[in-house]
C-alpha cells in the first residue's frame, strides 16, 4: 500500500459495499460494539427470532406431535438449502448432530470402506475435535495417527479443514482430494471454518465425504447442528457406527431389524432438535439469499483491507497474502497475544485468542464492516 | 368397579386433582384437543416462549460469544435440576445430545469395561433404537446379541427400559440392577418413558449407567436433548468411543493430546445446542417444581381410571393392573388400532399406534385431565 489507510478509507469501503444491507437483517443490540468473532459465533438473525416464536406457538403448541409430519425431513431440506454453497447437489446433505459425531461417523465409515489399510493421516495443527475423534478412533481400531499428509501409501482415511482455524490457509481441496484419491485414501473435508464464507466445490473435486459447522459463518445459533455431506455414488452401502432409529428405513413400523435408509437420511441418528434445526434453517437462509460467491467477494476484500492494516501497524499475520488461499480471518501473531484480546474486549472489540500467540479477527461478510475491521485492528495497534 | 364411570366423575377427579393448575402453565392453542400423546411429545410450556425470546434476545444476539461464559456449564446445570427425580446426585446427570447418541456411548463404554464377556443382552420387544444401537454396537465388537435377561453368566451389557414403551410396564430396577450386577454385567438402563412421570431411584438400586428422554413427560420440546447418568465412581475411569472437544479437560487450550475431565463432562461430544438446552431446562424445571412424587400419584390415578373405563366399554389392556408396576400410559389393543387411532385423530383426539395393535393412551401429569382420559377413551368405545 502507497498511502496511509485511515477510516474514512474504511467508510468509504462500507457505503461501496453491495452486502452492506444485510447487516439489517441481522440484531444490533450495541452499536457501539466491534464484533470480529462471527467464525465463532455468527450474530442473531432477527428472521430467527420471529421463527423460534413460530415454531413454537403455530408448530409445537398448536399441532403438537402432528407437527412431525412437517419436521420429520428438516435435516434433509435445510441440507438442500446449504448444498449449492459447498458444490453439491439436493439429497447429499443433512443438518444433523453435531461436527463432533458427524466426524466420528464419517470417519469411522471411511476407515470401514479401507479394511486393508491401517492409518488415518491429519495435521497436528486441527482443530481439537478433529484430532481427539481421530485419536478416538484409532484407539478403538488400532490404527495409527500420522501427522500430515506427506505420505498416503498407507492411508485409509485423510482428515482436512479446508480453512486452517488459526491461520485462514485455505486448502487445495481440489487437488488434495486427487491425490488423496489416487492414492487408495478416502478424504473428510471439515467445512467448519469455510461454509458459508467462501464457495467450497466438493462435488466438482471428487470429494465424496465432508462435515462442517452452521454456528460460524452461517449464523445458525449457540450450538446450531452441523451438517454431513455423502455423495450420492456412497450412500447406499455408508457403514455406520450408530444404528440409529432415525436413520430406519421403516422408522414408525418399529421393525427386529436395522435396515437403514439408501440415501442421505442414512446418516442420521436419534430425534434432531427442531428448534436448533429451525434457526439453522433461518441462518442458512441468508447466505443462500445473499450468494456465497458476492460472500465471498467480500470476504476477501475485508481480509485484504485487514492485512494492509496489519502491514501499516507492522502487526505479524500468517494469514496468507493471495487472496485466493484464504479464508475469512486474519491472525495476528503476538506473544502477548492472549492478555491483547482480553484488553480489546475490555475496549469493547471482540477477537478471539488462538494458542499460542494468536489474535483472530473474523470477518463475516453478512455482519462486519470495513469500519469493524478498521477499528479492530487499529485498537490493537493502539494498545502496541 | 361396580358403578359406572360418568364424565362427570371425570370432572370430579379434576376439581380435587392437586396439579391441575399446572396445565395453566402450559400453551391450550386449542381447548377442544384432547391430546393423549404427551409421553410421545410433551405440550408446550409458557416459560419456555418466554426463556426462548430471552436466550436469543438477552443472551445470543446481545452477549454473542461472551454467552459462552454462562452457557458452557448448561449440560451440567439442567442435569443437576433432573437428578432428584431419577434418585441420583449433584454432577451425576449431563442434557447432552440424543438418547440413541447416549446410549451407544455408555453400551459401548459398558463393553469395554467387559472386555472378558461376549453378549449384550436387550429385549426384542424393546424400543427400536435401544436394538438397533446394541445391534451396531455387537456388529463392530463382533459380540453376540442375545434377546431377554435370564441367562446373564456371559453377559457384559444389558440394555433394558425402566417403563416398556408398548405396555406401560414397569421394570424392578432394584431387583434387576443387583441380579445383574451380581452375575458381573453392566446394566444401562433407558429411562425414556419412565423420566418426569414417576421417580427412579437408580442411586438406590445401585445403577451405574442410564440414559432418557427430556421431550415426552419432561415437556423439553421436539427433540430436545436426551440426558447421561454415570454414578460417581464410575466416572473417572469411563471409557468412551467419541472423543470431543466438550470433554477435554483443557478445552479451550486446544492441546495436543485428548484428555478427558474426571467427572460427568466426560460425557460431553460436542457443541450442544444452547436453545434446545434451554427448552430443556425449563420443561425439566416445571416438573422438579410441581414435585415427582405428586407427579406420580396422578399419573397411578389417571392410568387406574383410564383401566377401569377400559374395563367398562370390554377394551383389552396389556397395561399392568397393580399401579406399583405401571408408568403413564394405558395400553389398549385391537387389531384395527392403526386405523382406529386415524379415526380418533379426525375427532381432535391425538393418541398414539404402536405395532403391531396398540392404541397408546399417554397420561402425562401436568397436562392431562381425567376427563381427557374420558374422552378419549370413550371416543375409542363409541368407534367400536
Amino acid at each position: 500500500m502507497s498511502a496511509m489507510l485511515t477510516r474514512d478509507d474504511a467508510l468509504d469501503r462500507d457505503r461501496a459495499d453491495p452486502l452492506a444491507r444485510w447487516r439489517d437483517e441481522f440484531v444490533i443490540a450495541d452499536p457501539s460494539l466491534v464484533y470480529l468473532d462471527g467464525n465463532s459465533l455468527g450474530m442473531t438473525p432477527k428472521r430467527t427470532i420471529q421463527r423460534l416464536q413460530s415454531v413454537l406457538a403455530d408448530e409445537w403448541a398448536t399441532d403438537l406431535i402432528r407437527s412431525w409430519d412437517r419436521w420429520l425431513d428438516m435435516p434433509q431440506r435445510v441440507g438442500d438449502r446449504l448444498a449449492p454453497m459447498i458444490g453439491v447437489g439436493p439429497g447429499e446433505v443433512s443438518v444433523h448432530d453435531s461436527t463432533t459425531i458427524n466426524l466420528y461417523q464419517l470417519i469411522d465409515a471411511a476407515c470401514a470402506l479401507r479394511p486393508d489399510r491401517s492409518v488415518i493421516a491429519v495435521s497436528g495443527g486441527d482443530f481439537p475435535t478433529d484430532r481427539y475423534v481421530v485419536g478416538g478412533i484409532a484407539a478403538a481400531r488400532r490404527m495409527e495417527v500420522r501427522d500430515g499428509f506427506d505420505r498416503l501409501d498407507d492411508v485409509a482415511v485423510v482428515v482436512r479443514s479446508v480453512v486452517d482455524y488459526r491461520t485462514a490457509e485455505l486448502a487445495d481441496v481440489p487437488g488434495e482430494t486427487a491425490r488423496t484419491t489416487s492414492a487408495g485414501a478416502l478424504v473428510v473435508w471439515d467445512l467448519s471454518h469455510a461454509a458459508g464464507v467462501l464457495p467450497v466445490d466438493l462435488g466438482g473435486s471428487g470429494a465424496q465425504l465432508a462435515v462442517g459447522c452452521t454456528y460460524k459463518y452461517l449464523n445458525g445459533g449457540p450450538g446450531s447442528p452441523a451438517f454431513s455431506y455423502v455423495a450420492s455414488a456412497l450412500q447406499a452401502s455408508l457403514p455406520q457406527p450408530i444404528w440409529g432409529w432415525f436413520a430406519q428405513s421403516d422408522q414408525f413400523e418399529m421393525g427386529p431389524t436395522f435396515r437403514p435408509h439408501a440415501d442421505i437420511r442414512r446418516v442420521l441418528l436419534g430425534t434432531p432438535s427442531i428448534l436448533a434445526l429451525a434457526a439453522a434453517d433461518e441462518g442458512i437462509g441468508l447466505s443462500a439469499v445473499a450468494g456465497i460467491e458476492a460472500i465471498a467477494d467480500k470476504a476477501r476484500a475485508l481480509t485484504e483491507f485487514g492485512l494492509a492494516l496489519c502491514d501499516q501497524l507492522h502487526l505479524r499475520s500468517s494469514t496468507p497474502r493471495d487472496a485466493a488461499r484464504r479464508g475469512g480471518h486474519v491472525a495476528v501473531h503476538h506473544r502477548d497475544a492472549k492478555q491483547l484480546v482480553a484488553r480489546l474486549a475490555a475496549g469493547n472489540v471482540v477477537t478471539d485468542y488462538r494458542d499460542p500467540d494468536i489474535v483472530r479477527f473474523g470477518c463475516s461478510p453478512l455482519t462486519t464492516r470495513f469500519s469493524d475491521v478498521f477499528d479492530g485492528i487499529a485498537a490493537l495497534g493502539a494498545l502496541l
